[in-house]
């Protein structure tokens, strides 16, 4: 079996493993404040040439979200975000077991805009009966988003410019921030991303690293005592620096941006293999997602030698799937499936 | 200015005042265990023919759907809800502040069917990542709804039937229970709600009190330490007396439904009277709420003399707004009303 | 049986259940916006000589302990307590339920020092490990104490400057408000009260009303939004208006202080008549709180006409209990009690 | 500089290592459902002779702790510690943050004794007014704690009956069991601990691993559901293999016991010079944490060359801190550090 079920399939870049087993002896002091976590935060900070942010390394993504938001919002305040946003519809409800509403909005290409932000906060304010209702206190996308959409810089400066407006923060999930950035049809870098949002993460689990995401704090008032909030939500890693150890090795070289690039070529290829045989799309991603329309006799040749993730069954009988592609995806593994898209 | 904008714009029913008057100066102990708690919750099993339910008394509904919710969920569980309940969108995420997703369906007449339960239910379990989603742990309900509407006999015992089928506790908000159960067109009784239901409240707020909501527990497990839950919550008035000498009054001799028969029978004139100058409705209310749609000039002709809530702008341009009755609405004002309806 | 077991087993004053009854009927805005709501807030302020105030009102003192400490403290942070205070023996939890850690500290007094607080607060922030450690965050201590004892102006001066040193809000619960401030042994005023922390309440449910605490905000920064915290904990009362009439009748013609006059002087003729009596006490109250130590056969003795609340026992066999006095407490009842007391 | 302040100063056994090298381009599905994880988790229920056990890979201690306690408990109840309990002192209020109060008891060794269990049991429900105070619900105890002291099996089995008795799950903390079940003063083994508790977790952090903890579920109540609530905390890593591997290496060939018994070995050594040259201890510890009181000038003179933790000043003046050893530790570094004990 070949799988494209997920882009969390694999261990590491063996970059990382080098480092690991390079330093495993060393001795360091724990909770984040040694010199591998020290160096990756001054690489990850000139990569997004803000020498003012603060980075924490986080485990993983429902922890980051769960910490970053419950960091954030008053007790009476929810999140904003897309119906189909990870912390709405794939995390347990861990936003709310910190207390708080998410607060729904968006379309169904996975993405809200800055007229949708604005509908909300001025209804909200219009409603004479406004404390009756849960404020809305900051805004949750994903970059790109969980069906493999992204924004444009155009679409996410305008949500931005709102946001500063109604000073929502506005915080970017950023778990596959480098198949955004790094596909062929991104108009944004790095810098664009930071210089556009008050807090995201780049996500490292899903691209190259062991595990790991890394938290970049912009705006000045939400930096404060955040590492309280890290270690209240056991997410404080005790050997800290394997955290730091491993997003030194992706911001090294531009390593991270170089192994996304790979995800995003080989999508790019099995999208088209899709499109040649006038297959279509539940959601038009660029970024390594990819979600095509199957009849159930494709989904069932296909599943037989590749693993995919089940999306759902439509109206027409058809049925939709997932497959990604990683840092770890193997080319051959891509020619071989193209033949097998083209031979359906 | 006449007010139907709530359902609580007086005091108390006068027999209630004068039983508070009488009893001032006697001394009981604190927390509802004094005679007047005593003999109310003996009263009410009677009216509900359920020996074997446990009822204690709250201050507000508000209060008393977030200790009954939270009482009852697993922290990973939510509370499946009409997407207009109003632990949904009027209690300023109280749900949510006890650690609960609110899991919305529903239809626009604010009620739910049992197949929606059945349908989140199924969808929740034959997915197989389940644990990454929010696990449906009850139903709530309210009746009358927010709306006005009301659950029929056989939609509540479909709807309880699908419940104890699937284990989720059937809660059922009671804030205008009155209002529906003598509503004219109601084919129910406190007997058939009280034997449809996991545990529900009846209403004093609204129907008659100067607060207060008294909830019944039907569910065994659902009784154990429910002292502990209100307490926690703020919800255990130290003069718990006052609660029970209100529902015990009310609860003497019908009073609860006479008045509510009086609000009921008040609002079927309200409606008719729009129904006859062919004003229509936003939902087909058969309680003590009427929600008709009204031109601009209608609007302002009828609040220069009447106060009523307001509920939204339709797309062609008419407003909807809600009148209510209540226990004390004086059967004068409505005359008022009704000829100025006529004079439109 | 004549209770003296809390100063809450009668109703309200006469001159509150008089104003209830005669506004029965008035029709009024829900939620704490109505004239009589006005008119308390205004006599409150001026009472405290404080116009920049703002005043909000909530049904229960743990209510009102839970809302306004879960509106301050950032998720990481907790509430300074003595181990006596009543948020950390007496609520169930509540304060821990909105995700708080109480703090304690404290002496046998349950009062709390000002260097006791420094301690604390240096202690934290001298740790290396501090973010490990809940961080201090605001300090709450009750007027009079659950001992029934007072703090002197000086000690509540000397604790308020550390607090503001240490930017840690002060928050006064006043439950028995009054029974401290027309204590013999007071030297504070309502204004000096005021005048030395950021928040405290008014107890009106042991101090003559039904029910009610009259929450006095006074530092800015912890007015914002403020009633969405009151709604999101199940806090505020759809007729508020009862709420606005009970403090709007206490605060005319200084009746909160002369009633509470009443039970502070009867408690001084009963501490006299134990101690006359070479009865000692288990806490050394000059309050409407008189926990006097008695041998079993006094207890015995005593119990059989008068209800008690029982303190505990004692390591030579004796116990201690508590006899309250209150704005209802009859003056024929404390002569036939000093007049046993006697008879011991 | 040499250091002993930790037990996580290095990486991961070397076993670890090579085998994450060795199976890093592997393709498994995530969240702990792969080969590794299930081959881990037969090896740990064998290990437990507890085939009936369900086994969960957690990352971090903090993150078992809080995951596992707020899966217990009901929103009223509490979880009782020893003051000294790493949940109420060192975890930021993550206990706290899910709604629940540490209880605190013990002495100042750190441990909690089946009499205590009783005390606060029994006073609770002898309290009339039990509902206003939090319900002991469970019971938490590290071992070894985190004064380095062991429970006895007599004591622990004590306790367990206690907490049977009571039906309060008792749950033990294993972040450092192996560094207790190998003391040389050790008198339990790991089936005796699986047998004599309802939870508890195998540290793999402290003890060999990159970084995880094996949550061991013995009581068939607290198995349901656990993973949503492991999801729902931000505990479940994507790539749980990585869990399962580090685990599947530490109970092959009774690696974890032996390097356990590495460190124990070393720590005796260290105590062993300590108690050579008349130094005392602060804590009677037999297992890898060691807590010399030295004088600030001994104090000094080895913190030039080995980093410790410290503890704290005493009132004669002197300090104690804390040497750690680990299965890391290098024998030539301890016969350094001898050598420079003998020389003090």
């Amino acid at each position: 079996m070949i799988r494209f079920e997920s882009d969390y399939t694999e261990g590491a870049h063996p970059n990382i493993i080098n480092k690991l087993v390079e330093t495993n002896f060393e001795q360091t002091p724990g909770y984040g404040v040694d010199v591998y976590c020290e160096s990756a935060r001054a690489k990850i900070k000139a990569a997004c040439n803000r020498p003012d942010a603060d980075v924490h390394f986080l485990v993983g993504g429902t922890q980051a979200n769960l910490t970053v938001i419950a960091s954030i919002l008053r007790p009476y305040q929810g999140v904003i975000s897309a119906f189909t946003g990870h912390i709405n519809v794939h995390e347990t409800g861990s936003v709310e077991a910190t207390g708080h509403k998410v607060i729904t909005t968006g379309n169904d290409d996975g993405k809200i805009t800055a007229q949708q932000v604005a509908d909300i906060y001025e209804g909200h304010w219009n409603d004479g009966t406004h404390e009756h209702i849960v404020q809305p206190g900051m805004v949750y996308i994903s970059h790109p988003t969980e069906n493999g959409t992204m924004y444009t810089k155009d679409e996410l400066t305008a949500l931005y410019e709102v946001c500063k407006k109604y000073e929502l923060p506005l915080f970017i999930d950023g778990a596959r921030l480098g198949y955004a950035l790094m596909s062929p049809a991104s108009d944004m870098t790095l810098e664009d991303v930071a210089n556009n949002c008050d807090v995201f993460y780049i996500g490292g689990t899903k691209v190259g690293a062991l595990f790991g995401e890394a938290v970049v704090i912009l705006k000045d008032s939400l930096k404060k005592d955040f590492r309280y909030n890290i270690k209240q939500r056991g997410a404080m890693l005790a050997k800290g620096r394997l955290l730091g150890i491993q997003f030194d090795v992706l911001f090294e070289d531009n390593l991270y941006f170089e192994i996304s690039k790979h995800a995003a070529t080989l999508a790019m290829d099995i999208k088209k293999a899709f499109e040649e045989k006038g297959i279509g799309f539940r959601y038009d991603s660029d970024s390594n997602q990819q979600f095509p329309i199957l009849t159930k006799e494709q989904y069932e040749t296909l599943t037989k030698k590749y693993s995919v993730s089940y999306g759902g069954e439509l109206p027409d009988g058809k049925v939709y799937v997932r497959f990604c592609t990683s840092w770890a995806t193997k080319a051959e593994d891509v020619k071989a499936l193209i033949e097998d898209i083209r031979a359906l």
